[in-house]
């Protein structure tokens, strides 16, 4: 997996490590919508593939971004987390969210986090973040 | 192209437009390299392939991110600039940076946009956005 990096540009080093589509959805499950499990990953409403999520999963936590702990109440299971270098990945999602807000009609205005993050973009990163280093 | 989005999730909704690498790098290159030709992109570091350059730009196209025009230097070939949708991704390009700056030792620290980008992330943002709005 340690491929050597394409260039040395920022922008591009993040995007060798989360630069697909379904890496930052599991990432988004993890730190905006509470979700920690496998099948919750799974469930979720864009439908990612067993195989893509195994995969995505893994890859993320050889990249540091996530971590995983046995689950205390099913042992053949994981509990799933973000590090903190994942948790420092919010600001991205964020932005990726008011984007979509600005010009996509499609956006699902009676989502919680949505209307959250119009309100407050500084408050609402701060609130997610604070959840995640109490814990 | 226009397929039914997998949800109204914000998050989503922007990553079935710009979620993957290559489509967020040739954005890279117009709004922080100074890049608007198919050769410029083509010759950037991380060696796109041609085939995906032009599926990326014709769909960075179709989804409103980018425009082209005939080049008036060179009849055959287009000029490409983002369209104020596509400005306003650069939040999300600078966040993807800062990310890499704070967490990867692989950044190249001699880039000139990568001194200033640490320097002072909201007037870096400001004075990209309107060398564009200029033009």
């Amino acid at each position: 997996m340690d491929e050597k990096p394409r260039s040395g540009c920022p922008i591009n080093l993040a995007l060798e490590v989360i630069g697909d589509r379904w890496s930052l959805l599991v990432l988004r499950d993890l730190l905006l919508n509470g979700k920690s499990r496998y099948q919750e990953f799974l469930s979720s409403r864009e439908k990612i593939s067993t195989n893509i999520l195994a995969d995505r999963l893994t890859r993320l936590e050889e990249k540091g971004v996530i971590s995983k702990r046995d689950d205390p109440e099913n042992g053949r299971q994981y509990l799933y987390a973000p590090t903190k270098r994942g948790l420092d990945l919010l600001p991205v999602l964020v932005e990726l969210a008011r984007w979509s807000c600005n010009y996509d009609p499609n956006v699902d205005k009676t989502l919680p986090n949505v209307k959250q993050l119009k309100t407050n973009k500084k408050k609402f990163i701060r609130k997610i973040m604070s959840r995640f280093e109490e814990a």
